[in-house]
């Protein structure tokens, strides 16, 4: 972890607090005809700030972006807790079985009913950033890299 | 308005139903890097479900993303609501008078207290979106052309 200015380690820890309590963030990715896309997404573990993890269906349309450019970013607003976060990095689409146990949680099973953790639908994101940005309720901005 | 498949001009009412109520969207753009970038962000004015007005500062990060690429998206998911949506365009950043009064609301006199209306920090960003999606709370998607 690179200290990139005073207060960079304190505004990890701060985003990782966010993170561990948000059921829901938005993932954008590089789209189709040069737009960007985003999503709302509920992250199914995260490490720290700097790695995400996400349950998706092979056939949406994250998968297809993916495949094609792994450039994303997770942003999160949380206005009643008073701050908000930008994680940039780089996704890895995952498939094996111990990818597939560290995601899944019992309430996935009705989204995979085709064979629950072992759905052929299913797919992992891992999600590792790279720099980041922690804003607080004063909206002072505190950027940090891993 | 071009109808692109059955259902596509009712997808466009009720996008335009939820543009209207939301209180805040989230904008992506193509940021720096190759990486997306994105923020919530409250619209200063809607018209139906293809143009969205914005009042921004002239040195916030979206300014300078959209200086180099103009694309971005508008997504909304109102889970309460039964629906979300999103919007790929284009956006010009104006700077006239007439713009400036087409966004302008007496709650705006606080992020601008350098001139309000006259602000020379007040930049207009005019999105018109050229497609989109709506999705309905039984997660069908429902494409739509301008």
């Amino acid at each position: 972890m690179k200290k990139t200015e005073n207060g960079a380690n304190d505004a990890i820890e701060k985003t990782a607090k966010l993170l561990a309590g948000a059921k829901k963030v938005y993932l954008a990715t590089n789209g189709s005809h040069g737009h960007p896309n985003l999503r709302a997404i509920s992250p199914a573990k995260a490490e720290g700030a700097r790695t995400v993890w996400f349950a998706v269906h092979a056939d949406s349309n994250k998968i297809s972006e993916l495949v094609n450019d792994n450039h994303a970013v997770i942003y999160f607003d949380a206005p009643r807790m008073g701050g908000e976060f930008r994680l940039w990095g780089f996704v890895e689409i995952l498939d094996d079985m111990e990818s597939r146990k560290k995601i899944w949680g019992k309430d996935y099973e009705e989204f995979f009913p085709d064979g629950g953790i072992e759905s052929p639908s299913l797919r992992v994101l891992r999600f590792d950033a790279v720099n980041g940005t922690y804003m607080n309720k004063n909206m002072e901005t505190f950027p940090f890299e891993f």
